[in-house]
């Protein structure tokens, strides 16, 4: 059993956290994984207040351990309105990967005493948030799913590891026990999974998605959104590979069109399974994504293949 | 002291390749890697033979220790000069960077009894050298410096761990201990480094491009070159923007200006320390290189920060 800095701060058995994925982290995910020991947490996104209500009772329905709840805190009144809902609601735990300091969204969350997971792609963002109060920073590789920077998990964890005091996770291209390991030998507290979780027993994901996952290689991802501002790593279909055409040929002109065009996609191949009009955010672990499991042996199988490894490289040493 | 399988393979103390580089992976650099434990290696690159006679011989004055050699062998005449050379003068280690199967480049090399490193960005790749007879396989990842593909080093080193049963070797991203131990709980069998060697005490490198480097961040390389069919990262800068600017306004056709334009750019600022208009690769681990130290420092600093960081995660074990 590995125990981290984040464990006892979140209250979970093992450092690992569940990313907040829009469509896919609903109650059901989020209390497997809590449930299994590591953080459920459910993705707020642009949920109506009712519905995210909703989630967070239902998770209560079905586990006691704690979860956390994924806001995305750009506008104004929506912050507020998820903020109150989650005071209300009694959830401990909260993570943001947009920060604006002018917002104040770190402090008025620890008001209400809930303690707050940053998500970063850079030193320069991650100094900032422990400024601002992050209780918890999650260095985000360009590997991951969905939305994402510019650096690399592994050179972009040990430079925020060396740049700030408080526990950092790693996340973005890890799928299993190797890369919970390798994150704690960069100096990460745990680790933050996505891809890996959509294609586990409880995730709702349509099952030709999940199928479609687990044959996929590392190259079929895809980063598009470059001109709207917001990149995102998704899944090559034909889609995204006409989002980058076009992006490539028009640039900036094409922004407003594209972004009429980009809504809705998330549903359409998550929940509908439309593999080649939908946008599925995806990571490149996906081709370490072979199988089907419950989440608790996602989980049992990451921490024993992190304790088999660790003691394979004591053999090393001579 | 962490011995794998490619110390044996490579007749060296520490798993640790350092990577060739244009201009800086001279004789001195290569054997201050060797006389340390590592496996130094000269860039052959476009070197004219008598220069790489020349790098070879002054080599094996400053060394007794394995080297090796990278070579390019995209250009047919240049390959089979490069190998005569190379066979002639008895170096027993060659990497490359790209194999083109219909010129059997591993096999020649292997009528000489030559062990073949082959660097390769993604699983597709992998697959094929091993088929070719690559006796070690260099896995790099897009945070590397220099010539990269897409794929990160932390996700592509376990998919290709998994793909090939030859021993697989991590680069992109790695400047310490902490990479190090990373990249063998991933399953690799040793790490390969640019970035870090370029500012070591037995570098060519001009010192103010060191210096450079010293302060940089990782946000401070740029990858350039998509339109000329060889993407490479490097650091940002007057030049490297205006390309990359070019590229995105002009795409294709702006490619024979940018090939012309981009001639001698290496040279420029890794010798001569322009480091506005010449084109230094770099990774994005430059921001743990915060220190010029010796070869040997480099590499004993590395051994011990990983034994110490292997203890610490035993600790976490309860």
């Amino acid at each position: 059993m590995l125990e981290t800095a984040i464990c006892k701060m979140l209250g979970i058995k093992y450092p690992i956290i569940q990313g907040g994925m829009a469509w896919v982290s609903e109650h059901n995910l989020t209390a497997a994984v809590s449930n299994a020991g590591g953080l459920g947490i459910i993705a707020a996104g642009n949920l109506p207040g009712e519905d995210l209500v909703h989630e967070i009772r239902e998770t209560y329905k079905l586990t006691d351990k704690p979860f956390g709840v994924n806001i995305v805190p750009i506008a104004g009144v929506k912050f507020t309105d998820h903020l109150k809902i989650i005071a209300d609601e009694g959830v401990r735990i909260v993570s943001l990967a947009f920060s604006d300091p002018k917002m104040s969204v770190i402090s008025e969350l620890h008001k209400h005493r809930i303690t707050v997971i940053c998500v970063v792609p850079s030193v320069r963002l991650a100094r900032r948030v422990e400024n601002e109060g992050a209780d918890i920073i999650v260095a985000m590789g360009t590997e991951a799913g969905g939305h994402v920077g510019k650096i690399a998990t592994l050179p972009l964890v040990p430079q925020i590891v060396d740049a700030v005091s408080v526990p950092v996770v790693a996340a973005g291209g890890i799928g299993d026990g190797r890369g919970l390991l390798a994150a704690l030998c960069l100096g990460a507290s745990g680790i933050q999974m996505g891809t890996r979780f959509m294609v586990s027993k409880e995730s709702i994901m349509h099952s030709d998605t999940k199928a479609r996952i687990l044959e996929a290689t590392e190259e079929d991802t895809i980063v598009t959104g470059m001109v709207t501002g917001s990149p995102m790593r998704s899944l090559s279909n034909e889609f995204t590979r006409h989002w980058q055409t076009r992006e490539k040929e028009q640039g900036q002109r094409a922004k407003e069109e594209l972004q009429r065009e980009g809504l809705g996609r998330g549903y359409r191949v998550i929940i509908e399974g439309d593999m080649e009009q939908g946008t599925l955010p995806m990571g490149q672990g996906c081709g370490l994504v072979r199988e089907e499991k419950s989440v608790r042996d996602i989980i049992d199988d990451i921490i024993s293949e992190a304790e088999t490894m660790y003691k394979r490289i004591g053999t090393m040493k001579t």
